[in-house]
């Protein structure tokens, strides 16, 4: 059985309440449900935190665990150096998840710390990026790092 | 009654000792005592953390229960855009305090990823900021939102 | 009794005509009626002119005569070192004022030459802005400068 | 009748004097008569000042009064936050007009604060500039504003 | 039937031949057989050119006739400004793909001009990238537009 | 008889279909009959592409054959230098145009590689910007060289 | 006796366990048993946390009970104003170690806010930075305060 | 007779007033009296005005009049390019003086508009600095212009 | 007998009759015919093209067929990321050649997407650049590869 | 009796020699012993070498012999921070000089490490910047230090 | 025995001299006295220079010879990419000691060219950040190089 | 007889034996033994030096003495202004030599002060860039002047 972990960053408990032009108002945990439905063969892992070094201590416990994470770091993206690190410390492969299309939002949004360190990215394509995510990690025969 | 909060960021809790040729030597807990006498009409939440995040958890769970917020984000006014967006997030106002001069230190303080996302902001007038905050929250008949 | 100026910049005449969407619709003459009923115990001149070098010259004339002044310096914040080199000149507390926030508008209203030199400021609390500066400055037991 | 007003800025009084090699050596005052005559159903008010406040202040007179101003507003275009706001306060459609080229000549003057408030410019096309402007407004069935 | 257009642009006709190391050894035309068995139902048109101007011709003839459009534009993402407009004067929604991590290879690929006019992007994730844009299209039930 | 080209570059074929609320809804054909109806005198040949390089080689074909030459680059103004060296390699005057007013849309339009080199430019003014460019050729008693 | 404390950041937990390639393969805890035993002399408090707000609350537990602090900040060296603040808020005199060379690696680790509030530091020189650092508060006669 | 202009711009009627640590305590007229006496055989015209357009007025004035101008623009100096092309405009030769190192002070007094188009500039030399520049006028046999 | 190409790019087409006092009045034709008899040993195809993916196309053909190629990309030097990627994309080595030295010229030359991924390159040597290049390849017993 | 030292970097020694467009024809030597005779009662004495540490070693040797120095330090005004460390360190005043007016040159001599260093600076005046500067130490009563 | 040799760059022959509220009053002749008697088994070689180039002269002379180097480069750390170079060059490791914290002053002191290319570095520690230097290389069992 | 000099700057005394992946095995000496046998008509004298100044001495003394400077200033090239004054100064032409090829290298290296003041430059041919160098000085007829 495949073990993944999702991580959701900080304003991401409110998905679904805080502002819905944005990122729709459907709540993860209701989107979870769905997900795991989706994908009967995986043993989804879910965790959510608005602080840092919370998401880092949830990261480093992934190592030996887990078969693939899919992160959304949220607003840590852009300004969190110590996320990127935990990213290049583990030895787990990471898919980056962005609800909305970060590029087309604010300048300082353009800034990605995490994205260099991920194995790849996936942004816009609303909630559905976590199952495009998943989808790929199980449909993957080998898993390159980073 | 009305219900406000005033929330303090990293190293507030040090006001009244830290550096008092920028600070001065009044604790925020002795201004707080005359402040909440100063407006008897109001209930004033206090709280302060050091961790970016549980500031974060804190405004969340203004959501409904405050008619406004008084913020000091301390440092992470310069560098934390998910407090930033906490700011977005939540149906509250937000009234940004710094006690000194932010504009006239070093330069690194005059990057602020708050400031746009709250109604408006005060500083340089020391621990009187708070009160002119409150004021203003007090004295207005329709409240804006950032 | 206190004396405090009040100093309007360019386009500040227009308040209450110009761009109601942003600075509302009250000209700035009948809210100085109302807050000078507010301070029945401060003489408030009242000073707009758009030329840079009229407020330079009235502030210089301020030396000596008030015991403080709040300034909104409108786009010559952005632009007048000029204007900043003749409050860091003058020996009197400047408090300076925005209507807007300017912070969440266009980026070339982020740099201010003014600020560092004002005591401190208070910006996007609309017309009350006026009034907060005021109550500081009637409040304050000794007022610093600069 | 149509009003329209040509505004010039700081040091254009000396077109036809000064630097003939950038501007030529006709003075306004003569091109003026000249345009005059080749728009006889148009009224066109001359302005020009050296100081970047009148210039403001008679662009607030336009208001209710002018159906268009043709703007010259020389090296201000690049350094005047507060004409490019008065431009935005009134409700009259500006067109931008340089003599020269400024996009060819130094670096600095690639920085417009003024264009993005106009309905549009003409630069580089001479005395000549004036003379488009106007025939554009002439034409116009519905004039846009900004 | 829904109708899909993969768009290719300059030098990933060289997939499977150019730097192994970086795209892998599956050509694209071999990669194309294998997508079209995995959706049977949908009608997908293949197109690749190393001119910038011909892609731009490519998408706007897909107006009316596509209803989404995967855009893998290779280099042209990181200078096209051209290519970005064309994406928002077609009303087709387009996700970008890029094979390798873009934001891990060289500063410049880190500047995108494509990216805030498509609905979303997916890099890093291989020739893959191609089939989870497909799955996107297919499984939404609404497409939003850019 | 005088020879004038009007050559529009990168998704101008779509003027009157692309994005109405900034270009209007009318066809460049349409325009362009109208143009010839206004300049009976004049042979106005047209070209347009959205190829850099074919528009680069249309230019070099008006040496000797145009007297003047109306340049809309669209995104090729912001991008391309080739196009910007062509302009200085042919002897002909070239006025460029834009239909919106490019400086108040994007930053990244706010660079132009082709102005420098043009006699002078024309933005902001519609359609009309094109038959404004004609009339000062046609009003030119001797043409400047870039 | 003198009592020190060393404080390590983000990450730095799997000293010895992440990229040995950059870090070496000894942890910490190994090397801190073998510190204690070259300074018996010195009571050396250990602390670790991922948590930035967590690090600042254990700077301000060192006024007054410490003699000098040894701070491998991580990541938040480069990112952590917050953590400056407190660096100059507590009276206690830091010096900074960081085990790899952290100007040989990428660029965003060339900005430091730490440095400048630190008494001094030690790069590069793996894990005896922190031994270093131990010696020289030992045989420091003054203190010497950021 | 040698007939020379001294110009100071904005704040420089406060010399010997504002503050004393920077330009001294003597005034501009007592050290203008002195400076007569030294040149009796020049004929020594001084305007001082604190706005722009006015300067550049007093500028334009001195189109044949003057052999020689001796410009302390200061904060102007920085700021103003319609300053820096009066100076082109007009034929006489410009020496610009700073009785402070401007240099010295702070990053945005490091821009100068003005010092290009002079012939050459004195700072930091104190009052005596406009006693230099007069000396070098009256001593010049032929004087070179910008 | 030893396979070269010469790549000329756009504008260089006009090489004779452009701008002589850059260039040169001789052609590249002339010029070519010349080459061809100083090296009798050497098989030199010719291409040129203003067309940016037409280059690039050319460029892919080379693959297996050229021992090396000259390169004068013109200004898709400063701006074609493209051309660079099929460079590096191709096993031939390339070296880049400029008849002017473009680093005396403007500005926005000096950024160069294309001399990295050469061998080496040579500028400012007028039309003999091609021939030295040419004995580059020809004197050279193991070619390197970018 | 007064003792100077003046000071020529690199290129000084071919004053009247090299460019003597920019520079004039007089060599330093011959101006030199002009400028004795006009200062019989100061000695002084006079320092050129184009190694920039040379000319550190012969600033040091300034200290307790000289009561000023007149600095022209050519190119290595706009390199040399370790020229300007050696102004820091020796106790002796300096004044600037440059021949040229440097800031109307290019943009990479409008970085300066010595200014901020020296006591003021002279430019674009000619050989007579030394006997300006000569002149300012002879009369100066007392002489501040930088 | 143990080869090592202290280089110190330009101005630091003043040590002890020069400004010793920054560097203290201790010459480096006395320090080194000190430090050969803490060091006993180990040969210390000093040498100091005010010329670039002979730094790097030196440096290439202890090939072969020393088993490492304590560099402080003073200025040149920022400002000579030469001596980088020099550093890369030679097989020794070179350990960068600066006796005040540079990066605690100005900000032209923040770019360092030395530093990536030596093991480490060590800062603000006073003069006894060479002991500390040295003692690294005694304590060391494998000398990793740069 | 043709008289050139190759003038070889910092470290390059170390070609051969510094970092034979970049720049090969031979020395510089070996090399230059077959430089003179290939070109038997040429006088080729040599110098190479480490100090910046003495470089400017020796291009100082080819006044008048060579018709050709073949320079390989190494890492002078991205920090001497005064190397690149010197070029300016002297009336002999100069090609720039470097071994590698620099732009591929590290980004300060992209930075070029004596390239706009040379002829033109060969970069990344390795040794055999002095050939060309030298061969383009034999051929030409003309030499024509930076």
């Amino acid at each position: 059985m495949q073990h993944l972990a999702i991580v959701n960053g900080p304003n991401l408990n409110l998905l679904g309440v805080r502002e819905p032009h944005i990122y729709g108002s459907e709540t993860f945990e209701d989107y979870l449900a769905k997900l795991r439905t989706q994908f009967p063969e995986v043993d989804i892992e879910y965790y959510q935190s608005n602080v840092e070094g919370e998401l880092i201590n949830f990261l480093h416990g992934c190592m030996g665990k887990k078969q693939g994470i899919i992160l959304n770091a949220g607003a840590y993206t852009h300004t969190s150096i110590a996320l990127a690190d935990a990213i290049s410390a583990i030895n787990v492969p990471v898919v980056e998840v962005h609800v909305s299309n970060v590029l087309a939002r604010e300048d300082f949004r353009k800034t990605s710390f995490i994205a260099a360190k991920c194995v790849g990215s996936i942004s816009g394509l609303g909630m559905r990026g976590y199952e495009l995510a998943a989808r790929w990690f199980v449909g993957s025969e080998t898993l390159p790092k980073g």
